[in-house]
């Protein structure tokens, strides 16, 4: 089984919980710029998601493109990572409509730490297909980000439960982490099909 | 007509279902972990639901591919599976947000029940288009999950309007019967494009 | 520029108005069969309305499979019949809650009619990029449904606001009459590109 | 990192987003014409972003044809874009409920300026990576529209805050000004790709 069909399936999927979770975003009834202060902070949980779903998908097309062909445990931990990545709109919606008080944010670091997880398993599947002395193996090593992310994410979700805004800047600083897509990989693909 | 746009549309449509599921999960206006109680239900239908969409795009990704070209009557078949599929987001959210009582749990499982129809209508088509000496027809064989399913369904229905939450056990057990994708088809894809 | 993407962009949209249209229909708040009574008008206009899609999908699919290449003027046409198919949601919608009343049934009829319309611009404009003297333009030829369709939409209307049921009798019929797929642009498609 | 699934991702944004914002407008409760009338405002403001959407769609479309391929500031740059644009539907139905107000009006204003300024920066980035000596470079040229445009804009936010209708019909002007698609990169793709 190609690739092809499982990119085009996950990019529908992808694309859909981002532009979904800006339905969250209720059109206020009053027409003033007031009427918009009960929208920033689901505005500002929008803008944080956003930047976790755009780096989710960078970060799955590069491990997809190293993936040559796709068996059923790739496909089933595929369909686990949507699973939870799905969940987003719902944790961003409560955790903005609630400004970020301690259950909302918890719950949203907890869908963070179990697309982390998926995605963690998904990459494992794909090595496993792939072969553990593959370039792609190679290309993640020790992969730092990947293992720091979750740590961070239990962090954000115990922080939450004391001071909720902690653990929303938690969350806002893995996502800068990881705002810069990973290189290694990237340069895997370079070196494996030079100059397209 | 070749099949890749087929497989496009039909890609679209699975996101599109898999993902509006979510939407039927409303974001509480509490903000405790309380509040989350009334989702809960709606959460558990919502996981069987993504089951059954991602057991159905898997399958149908494997059908697809052994369908050479396409003709009107493999097209409406499939406009036909889409359409019982595009009814699970409405079954799911009246079954989640009833706690799994009598009426919905019937209906949930005449949509599975109806897709599965659809499902084999689609198959039939296929082989139809393909020759019944061909290879597909070989593999998919007698077809033992493909012809237990609907009778499941029947026996959820009438479980449900007796005692729900048997039927809805029903359903969960379908679902784990089907997780593991048919191989046999998967095999005749291999057989005859070896090694890409 | 190619058809492909123009393809891939249109489908997303099709894909996406023929399972929106879903949510028109709201989870009752009930729980036994009687609640599911007031969404049976909108259920059966859920159907009318995703029979309609699936045929300009169809027709739409074998349109672009004889453009070889897309100019401005395509584009902005395929957009234009786009715009018009995606008010079928909110049609749909209307005509269901009201249980096909006058207003709401004649409205469903005028979008039908400019989406009809509007078909019949883009096949004007591909026709023109082909060629009059295409076989595209010969596969169409008199082209008696493309012409009779708009006609009958006009009796609908007419008839909806006399006597609702009527109109929707009508649209239904148009819809049997397209349920074919048109089998002249199906043979030029086979014999350009024979044995796919 | 190849084009085609940049494309693909964003054709699917570009589709949810156009398709989206018809969810805003709400299906009115009355069955006669005159419930049609609140909801007139609302698709008005339909038409023009409908209108915004397709051009973003059409522009993004020929510069990405002339992207050989993807580096990560590209994808960034896209998803940044995509951004902007996902609030469309939100300050679509903000103003179209408001009936062209003052605060709705400038805020749709500010969308649309960032909407091109992402743009603007897109096309900047595309440029680096392809070089400023490039056939693309030399196409796009003086760019009078891209310039004009964010002036407009500016000027149309001002204008809504004094008198909103002189906004919105600033508009519909450089929407006007854009609906001619851009000619210039279309030439560039011709000669570089020729008889496609």
């Amino acid at each position: 089984m190609e690739t092809n069909r499982l990119e085009a399936f996950s990019d529908g999927v992808f694309a859909i919980i981002i532009t979904i979770m800006v339905l969250e975003m209720k059109v206020p009834h009053g027409s003033d710029w007031s009427a918009l202060q009960p929208v920033l902070p689901v505005f500002l949980s929008y803008v944080l998601s956003f930047i976790y779903v755009g780096i989710y998908w960078n970060n799955h097309h590069h491990l997809l493109k190293a993936c040559p062909h796709v068996n059923a445990a790739i496909l089933w931990s595929n369909l686990h990572l949507l699973f939870w990545l799905s969940l987003l709109p719902f944790v961003t919606g409560w955790m903005g409509e609630n400004h970020f008080t301690t259950a909302p944010s918890a719950l949203y670091g907890g869908v963070l730490l179990c697309s982390a997880g998926a995605y963690y398993l998904l990459q494992h599947r794909i090595i496993a297909a792939v072969g553990c002395d593959s370039k792609l193996a190679r290309a993640i090593g020790p992969d730092f980000k990947g293992k720091l992310s979750p740590l961070f994410y239990a962090l954000g979700i115990l922080a939450s439960l004391i001071e909720p805004w902690i653990g929303g800047g938690i969350y806002v600083l893995v996502a800068i982490m990881w705002f810069i897509p990973d290189r290694r990989i990237e340069h895997f693909i370079e070196d494996s099909h030079p100059r397209h």
